[in-house]
């Protein structure tokens, strides 16, 4: 199957030249394939939140894109690449655990195999964006079958995902992401509204205590929450940045009480 | 009409998700369309910003060209989205004031209407980004006809723009907006020059004074005024930041006495 | 000859419009271009820093393309902006010396001719990026022939390259750039191991000395010294940032004594 475009998250950064090479790897490979930027902007090396944001961004794309994350702590170690198709799309990461959100869906996995005959011994040690995940993108969406480069394997990394602890009569999440308007996501999911129905509640965060959820930034006095555009409880201010005027950063506790 | 391609302005940042999910999703729509970012940094909420960028950038854009704005603090309230036609090109942008500046050409006016029979129920109230604007763009670019998804209107919000204020002897300005390089760009435009011809004059910010315009950044020896690429009136210190230099910030004043 | 991409590498930033603006030139002379983003983010007026990115970016590029470089410390001035043609692909730049690093090919040099009867008369003195950069790169890519624009030349500006000193028992380099990472990139090649086999040395830096070279990052203990993707020697400190862990800056000098 050939595929439309290749879509790109790394943690390379816009200050270097590591996201122009790795995409003019890929049109060596294929001249022709469109390539999109999710974001390179990943935190250095932070697993967790390339996976949050790539599984809050590959549903929103047409088939036939491949989806291509490069954030890869083990560069240049056996960390093996792996490779998984869904119905219409395909995915290449490091098995690292990064994509363990797809576990839920009727999939194929591969391991690509090292060293390919397909693909030039590495140049480097450090930039395997460059010398494998590219060339493999490359091949892999202008139809060269995924057989020719990878094996068939059934087990691949898992994440350890953080949940929310139920008690009693509250629920604590902790803050996962914060965004750059400075907005704060917790772990905790649109389903725990069920709970709250027709109930008393507070929701808890460092020296903050907020009393209803918000359905929109300007239904927010000053301080407020929502369900997000991840349907993640997020924590907000109208025109500004919570995270800095609440001093709330990542892994901070979140507490509802009902 | 199709259009050839989205060109994107937002106040979304890079570092997360949010453009490259408007991307998916506009390809979604219409998958052989191109997009161009013409910035996705400007400050969080500033519409102003937005708006001297969006003026300054789309005349040189070939025709067939969709300008997608999104700097949105009104996101998820009952603000209305706009698309402006002009002889070629086309707008989308909420009913902020940000496209203000089309208001002298000839143009043809619409609201979109919301909820819209060709456009999915919103999933979320903080990312119309996603749910609205990018399905509008999608559809828009591949040919649906604007009043499918629009009403004509002939009235649309206007923002207000500073000008500078002229005494007998003296103008002053505001500094508007600081570029990447720290040059202060002031709403002193080009015609000033006329009063200035052949009289000797002064131009005071902060505790600089100026005594010429120079031609081009070589041209200052230190500290500087010349008129930019947006024709307007800027403070600049040759392979220097003059924000920082001179402790310039938006909203200051300018003062030009003759 | 048609081209089929264009690769941009400038220090416009990502705050403002300049780099949309330019791409809008450059599809308004040719509208089907493909433009690839190398980095806009180099630091303002770093001619050395470009050069070393592009010298390091263009091999990885299919055929058919044209690197255009804006960099351009004499903006507005009689500077020249030089063509060079090699085997397979296109550079337009400035000429300020940051295409030194072709001087080992097969090239043909030309010289823009300034003002040019295809190419508008610029609006402004300080962004020759969207007047004249852009309309070159346009016209070029498709198929305007070079000499309808350019005059051949055979002397173009040469950068001084900063070269390891060698001594009897000691090489003396410095660091030449610090990558997003934080990782000190040093002049030093992968021919000094040549040097260095089956001997004692040890590399200092600042205050850290290091006794090894690793193969790649996992391989270092806590900071480590290793040859990067541009086959240069490089300062790293795992998962961490060595820049600023060391407190390694651009020109810092490095000593490997054996």
């Amino acid at each position: 199957m050939r595929y439309k475009r290749v879509a790109l998250l790394t943690d390379f950064g816009l200050k270097d030249n590591f996201v122009g090479v790795v995409k003019g790897v890929i049109l060596k490979y294929n001249p022709k394939i469109h390539i999109i930027d999710i974001t390179n902007n990943i935190s250095p090396q932070n697993i967790i939140e390339a996976s949050l944001l790539l599984k809050n961004s590959y549903k929103h794309f047409p088939n036939k894109t491949i989806f291509l994350t490069i954030v890869d702590p083990g560069v240049g170690t056996e960390r093996d690449i792996i490779v998984i198709k869904n119905k219409s799309n395909l995915f290449i990461a490091p098995d690292n655990g990064v994509l363990s959100f797809l576990q839920d869906e009727d999939t194929k996995l591969y391991r690509l195999t090292i060293p390919n005959r397909f693909i030039p011994r590495p140049e480097s040690a450090t930039f395997h964006g460059r010398d494998i995940f590219a060339p493999t993108a490359g091949l892999l969406s202008k139809g060269t079958r995924i057989t020719k480069l990878c094996i068939p394997t059934n087990k691949i990394k898992k994440m350890k995902i953080s949940v929310p602890v139920k008690h009693k009569n509250s629920i604590t999440g902790k803050i996962i992401y914060i965004d750059s308007f400075g907005n704060c996501i917790s772990n905790i999911d649109r389903r725990i509204l069920d709970q709250l129905f027709n109930k008393k509640f507070s929701i808890k965060i460092n020296k903050s205590v907020i009393k209803k959820i918000s359905l929109n930034y300007q239904d927010i006095n000053k301080i407020g929450a929502l369900f997000n555009s991840f349907n993640l409880l997020e924590i907000a201010v109208p025109n500004g940045n919570a995270s800095r005027k609440l001093k709330i950063k990542e892994g901070d506790l979140i507490k509802i009480t009902f």
